[in-house]
């Protein structure tokens, strides 16, 4: 590493959501001391949880030594052998690779030739729209491709018939050698894919059995493609460790992931039903996709752990500076107070670039010239920040000192973790999602799939649509 | 064109906004009549609105016929000579080119080798975080590179900072000859960069003075970018002009988008702060950031038209089917309601992918075999719609027979009358964006304008920020 940890740590300031600087907008010191005993049991909950059930994800950065030097060996041989790289997934399986290819890699990395990049191209494919598979095609040679086919169930509709076209060209083309080309990331235990695996002979990857999709980033799932573009999966469990560590204490204070959960549980009790997240860095733009996953289906629930009825949840937003200013900023300062804003900033961008002068007869645009744009992007979050708090909007920011993948591991945990501690202040399970199962049992009985004749039965009763409602 | 106009109608179904399909949360024929008259009211502000003060977008699909023929000539030359064309330019000189150019083109377009793409490379440079500047310099050349500077005021700071770096390049490369690397796109009569443009003798295209910048995808702002990708800007205006001519009824019933504007209107007055456009086609995906900004911009404002004080403004969120079902869903069905999802699907995809056998084993998968792509996406699509319904959450869909030009033009001038709408039956001036001022001015004052010593002196005086809020 070259850098000290203590100097590559996050930090978090939540002035802008304390009435000493926003007002009668923002939360008093009394209101945060009040909820101390709520605070304690959501951290003593969390704390009790972890390892079991469904929060294996807090070992990971801890128990994947062996699991870590397989996938390096691994990635080696495809950043050696195959010009393209594929993750076949959706959901979990896709937003992590995504968010992290962005924020690490180069931004046209694609575009890079082959010496600079000194990795296969990078497609995740996140989708089930037959134009975009057909234009996949058009420009991956499959017979120089590796595809990584994640599910921990086996069972996911998309991820599978992806599986199933790319495994049928691949079987025409290269015969038994199609095997070469496919790993499978799934349940060690159970499900579909890990037999297909086993009897087809693909290498292989587990998913924890402790482990859900949208807290999958630091398992095999993000951890594969993450180490085949180039990004140091080290660095990246290194602070999701350390991110852990600054978690370690149930005092608000002292501990960023409860003080986040703790502030967004008091906006929500106020009304803000609205989580816009809003990274000033391009490379941040998908860490925004992730996090509005993990908080969405984690917390948007109608049944509390006492079973009784409720509909909770905020509608994450995502945004990104200072591209948004023109496009979402006019209604963060002047529309409702229904939202909480979440800027993220970086101290030091990984670039510099100059403005040079060329521009003296035309004032309001030469007072830029002899700036760097690493100077306007800082002057446009903190502008931003001061215009919606003036607005007496509720925000708060986050700050790494450089984005890499030791803050990026870092940034992962935090959320993560205030998911957790946010699910047991709502008293809800956080780590299921019963909603998506109607959806999907209404897909399977419109495609004819055996034993969904009464869903069949129930979609031909339901309410019918009427052509005087449709223009 | 090689359909009829008919054929490719767009269509927009509202049954589950109403209580006939969804009961007690959806709404009744009583209430859209009980807004008759303000409907009226608003279609009649529109209509007498059209082509003066900022209206100047509805005679867009009518008034630009030598101006076509200038951009396509332009764009044949641009196709021809050049290997990269860059948009520089932020906000709705960004939004409405990125959208037509994913909507239209090849899925992965600057993937293709050069014969099959017909046209340079394409990039939008819409922020200014110097890493992303650095990389854009790392993948194009410049001197093979056309770039288009997009700032009707001529004084957008991210895009004359653009401007400024590429300029200073371009003149170090190519002396003299810079002038042919650079098209500007501005007001004819006001700004800073006609006057460069004047000076330097750029090719010039205008912004018509009554078209703000969410409002101008159909002019050269977005005409160029779009001519010069391949798409058919004539098929693009007469999709918009067709949708122009759908929505000449003052009755709501006969008026698709001011059908949309009344059941929005009526959500929001129903406490639904949150509008989800989820789109089933990668195609589609930027169309919902288009989309974002002429909603936020348009109706978050803090003023009526008589100057009452308000806070109105719903907020758009962004999601992408099927995709999203796998993130957003869970929230949809079972979180708070507190949201109108508008579902954006397909008839006919350009493409279709069948889905082979080879799991008959495994019949949670087999199921899939035999189907298409197609019918998988269309059956998560109805699913989706059908599980969120019974969940009792307010959606309608919109369907496009195809995704072409002139389906997209429909969807765009749709959206843009549907937003007037809305913003007449908020009262409120739709066509400013005062709130992003102060935002501006903050900058200006960080980075030492001359002129903005007042707005340092503010800043420097507001309310300190403590460090025990930071960790």
């Amino acid at each position: 590493m070259r850098y000290s940890k203590k100097s590559m740590k996050i930090r978090m300031d939540y002035n802008n959501m304390m009435s000493s600087v926003l007002g009668k907008e923002g939360f008093t010191e009394k209101q945060l001391s009040d909820m101390t005993d709520d605070l304690s049991d959501a951290f003593d909950a969390v704390e009790k949880g972890k390892g079991k059930g469904m929060m294996g994800w807090v070992d990971l950065p801890y128990n994947q030594d062996e699991i870590v030097e397989d996938i390096l060996e691994t990635a080696k041989n495809i950043r050696k052998d195959y010009e393209y790289f594929v993750v076949l997934g959706i959901g979990g399986s896709a937003l992590g690779p995504i968010a992290a290819f962005q924020a690490i890699c180069h931004m046209h990395y694609n575009d890079l030739p082959r010496r600079k990049r000194k990795g296969p191209k990078f497609y995740v494919e996140d989708n089930v729209d037959p134009e975009r598979m057909q234009a996949l095609l058009d420009v991956v040679e499959v017979e120089k491709t590796m595809f990584n086919v994640v599910t921990k169930s086996g069972s996911t509709s998309e991820t599978m018939t992806q599986y199933l076209i790319i495994n049928s060209i691949l079987r025409e083309k290269l015969g038994d050698k199609a095997k070469d080309h496919i790993i499978a990331t799934t349940s060690k235990n159970a499900g579909n894919l890990i037999k297909i695996a086993n009897k087809e002979n693909y290498k292989t990857f587990y998913i924890p059995d402790g482990v859900g999709g949208r807290f999958s980033e630091l398992c095999p799932v993000g951890l594969l493609p993450a180490a085949v573009v180039g990004i140091d999966i080290k660095g990246l469990l290194a602070g999701a460790k350390f991110m852990m560590e600054e978690c370690n204490s149930a005092n608000v204070k002292k501990n960023p992931a409860l003080m986040a959960a703790a502030l967004q549980h008091l906006s929500m009790q106020n009304g803000k039903n609205i989580g816009v997240m809003m990274p000033y860095a391009d490379g941040l733009k998908f860490i925004a996709d992730w996090y509005a996953q993990l908080w969405a289906e984690s917390l948007g629930k109608n049944k509390t752990l006492d079973g009784k009825d409720c509909n909770v949840g905020q509608t994450p937003v995502k945004a990104l500076g200072v591209t948004d200013q023109h496009s979402q900023v006019q209604l963060y300062a002047e529309g409702p107070f229904d939202k909480v804003i979440t800027f993220i900033g970086v101290d030091e961008y990984r670039a510099s670039v100059e403005i040079p002068n060329g521009c003296e007869e035309y004032p309001n645009v030469n007072f830029l010239c002899g700036h760097t744009m690493n100077e306007l992007i800082q002057a446009e979050r903190q502008a931003t920040e001061y215009a919606v708090t003036k607005a007496g909007k509720l925000n708060y920011t986050i700050m790494l000192p450089q984005l890499n993948e030791f803050t990026l591991g870092q940034l992962l945990m935090y959320f993560m973790l205030q998911t957790a501690y946010a699910g047991a202040l709502l008293n809800i399970d956080t780590f299921n999602q019963p909603g998506v199962e109607e959806g999907k049992n209404a897909t399977y009985a419109l495609l004819g799939r055996p034993g969904y004749d009464e869903k069949r039965t129930e979609l031909a009763n339901a309410p019918q649509k009427q052509n005087k409602y449709i223009i």
